[in-house]
């Protein structure tokens, strides 16, 4: 069970402490269902009924809900309680969640030539190469294969079932979930009399620090240059990274999205869930892209996009999709109407 | 050789036999291809011209079609022949799968503190952390990792290459098949001056019973409350259920489905292939949305909906989309037309 | 240090060289950025400016550039220099690339009855189950599991963490990149009562000669048939090929393609990424099938298809989208206008 008083969370983690320091807190919840001992937040004007009901010991909240805060009872005021819910996420988790055991596990497969940290850990029945590098704090989970001559940072952590394959790196601090493979061959072929006529790829994948990347993600090598992911960029699950991408830093990518052969992104743009980008297209920083739109041309101006069919009961998009393979020829016809009305 | 007479499998799964109780079954496929030893089913009127030149030694077919089918063979005769067919292959299996070795296979890494019931089936490679439980007749596959204080259900199987998180259970008679990631971290930042501060994913996976989930799928933790997959749930390959979500019980989401975070699905619901919901959006009991359709805004209706753009030749689409493009204004040409127009 | 001169390469891929055979070369590489000893190609006319100003040691062109590339430096003329290219990194890839060691790795977990030619490769910790066939030089990467009764071909190379169920076979020459999951069960269930009843999957997948399988891609066994991969055919990342569908050779699919059950798609055809087939549907040979499309009934004639909505601006997208929910009324207040209009 873990324990903590409120005066020990704003201690460490700051904000504004309305209420008793002693009250002890044995959860991070939502204001719905809380108890006594549970530490909330409120961090969207749109949830401030909420407040009225929350059995909450505690209420993280923003300036502008103070009085309505400390109305009910114990508040921590900040300027960003989403930001400080964040921090305090990571500080519960590293009080609380057990650290992997250093050193290397009896059962994985070493290669002689690799170089591992020896406060590094490799976990069971992984897999490391001739020639790889794993930093100080880095955390090799179960099953994972560390290709020949790949390089991991300081204080990455691969989860269970990851494949980094051969000269491919990533810097430090990055999470990298199960299942990700980083370096399968990008896909690419000569066609010849009717068949596909593989070009090997020669590139790696190079990733920056503070990455994370979702579960079951995939990021292609190079044909002949690197891919590259820069500093900050967090990937949702089952994401598609084809060869030769760049995304610029703090960019993220939701879940299903599909960024095709050689797209340079942006640092900060955002890529909602199921969107994607069509090959070789680039966008400028600052780009955001709406679920399920594709981006088929370049875009070289900041801004929000989208390209979604809107949902509607079933008959009336029938009757919709149907007339849209018309929608050319209604124009036409409204052409000819506006030409016969004075 | 399997190797049956039409009257065993009768008198197991029940139905009218007409003909040879003695002919022999060797084989269960489609009426096309089929062979006097074969055992074919016809569940769908549309098909009902294959009658008459199959050269199947039995055929299943509801009431209405007793005559077309009795007139060429042997025959049974049932008032759901897709069901029959379902159980048919069940009985199949049952009898022709070798069950896996009971007991932990020698290469497996499995914690001493891990609960396993001595029926269960842990396989080679198979890594059980800390504190996990696995039920009876359970069976884990070849390089399944299953985490520390994860808990599987009686009799539920787990294919090669599945990860099971930390504290994640999955209830009885469950599918899992490979390379499925349950219990990664969902996407969750704050926002923080141009960089993404990592909201840790305190929640679980909690997933009933008799829940089918495809090669490859993620479900993620929750961020504070578990994710929820409730009893008779099937997910299909690649599909994608983010933090928080629920999916009522007896949903089905086809391969490619990606369902953003806190979404609250109904009971009886069903997504079509490549389709998905947004973030928070709820949808009621019985709803079905088409392929590749994305779910915007909350659905309160049972019903059928549908968003997909249609498809069409590339020269006419070309004309259509570009038009489309003008879709607002074509709408406010004709609003002027119609007040010039008596 | 790889370090190749011209004229052996000339010698060995053919191509008519013009300049110094003796320069030395040690990197393929895009003109851009490439160096006086990188050996570079140009196949696109749209990039001929680059010719110009790149520092490659020689450039690969057809003979429409013999003149502009020769004026620049050594030039290799070739009628199809992105062909001669694929050809060149595979020479490239033959001559430095380790050959994986042959023999099974003494980790690895392997059934008596499993039939492994003695010149193939197993690596570490891979299970190979019973009555499991392995052919000549094929290699069986890190953490693979070839299911009972499975068949490799000769040469063929799967990586690491793929999965081969049970009965399933590959052919010769194949590439199966890491995560690939190759029979699990198609998504098929008989509706009883409200829940879904299990139809067991009994047939398998083949996989003919020299396909390509990408990071992540599922493909189902067939419900009673098999599902069928002919040969030559190549599947991108996070492909999804549902039970009994048939792909005709030499097809390609892009990443995050989702092909529902019983599709059949006939030789020679691409699907651009993040497309798909709704079920039952037939293809023609030589169709294609663009970006994010759907391919909503059979294609009998060869083509170019699409069906993807137009990215916009957010705002203009709003509006556009709001009025295509009217705009099968729009067309009868049209027809209605045009009635009025004489």
């Amino acid at each position: 069970m873990i324990d903590f008083c409120l005066g020990e969370i704003a201690e460490r983690l700051g904000g504004e402490l309305i209420g008793d320091a002693g009250l002890r807190i044995t959860r991070i919840g939502p204001l719905e269902g809380a108890t006594p001992s549970t530490l909330s937040f409120l961090a969207n004007e749109r949830y401030r009924w909420q407040l009225a009901t929350t059995g909450a010991g505690c209420v993280i909240v923003a300036p502008a809900l103070r009085e309505a805060a400390t109305d009910r009872g114990a508040t921590i005021v900040t300027p960003d309680p989403y930001l400080y819910f964040a921090r305090l996420t990571q500080w519960w988790v590293g009080l609380t969640r057990l650290a992997p055991a250093q050193g290397i596990h009896p059962s994985a497969v070493v290669d002689a030539s690799a170089l591992i940290d020896s406060s590094a850990s490799v976990g069971p029945l992984a897999v490391v190469e001739a020639g790889a590098m794993i930093g100080p704090q880095a955390v090799i989970g179960p099953h994972c294969v560390v290709g020949a001559g790949a390089q991991v940072g300081a204080a990455t952590r691969l989860a269970a079932h990851v494949t980094l394959g051969a000269g491919c790196r990533i810097g430090a601090r990055g999470i990298v979930h199960s299942g990700v493979v980083i370096g399968a061959d990008g896909f690419g072929f000569a066609p010849h009399e009717g068949t596909w006529v593989k070009i090997e790829q020669l590139g790696n994948v190079r990733i920056g620090d503070d990455v994370e990347i979702g579960a079951n993600t995939c990021i292609d090598r190079g044909a002949l240059d690197d891919t590259v992911i820069e500093d900050g960029v967090k990937l949702d699950n089952l994401v598609q990274v084809a060869h030769n991408v760049r995304i610029g830093a703090h960019s993220a990518l939701a879940g299903c999205v599909g960024i095709s052969g050689s797209v340079t992104i942006g640092a900060h743009c955002t890529f909602a869930g199921g969107s994607g980008a069509a090959g070789h297209v680039r966008l400028a920083d600052n780009v955001h892209i709406s679920a399920f739109t594709v981006v088929s041309h370049s875009l070289p101006k900041a801004g929000v996009y989208s390209g979604m069919f809107p949902i509607d009961d079933n008959a009336a998009w029938e009757k919709n999709a149907a007339t849209l393979r018309q929608l050319h020829s209604l124009r036409n016809r409204l052409r000819a109407l506006e030409k016969k009305t004075p």
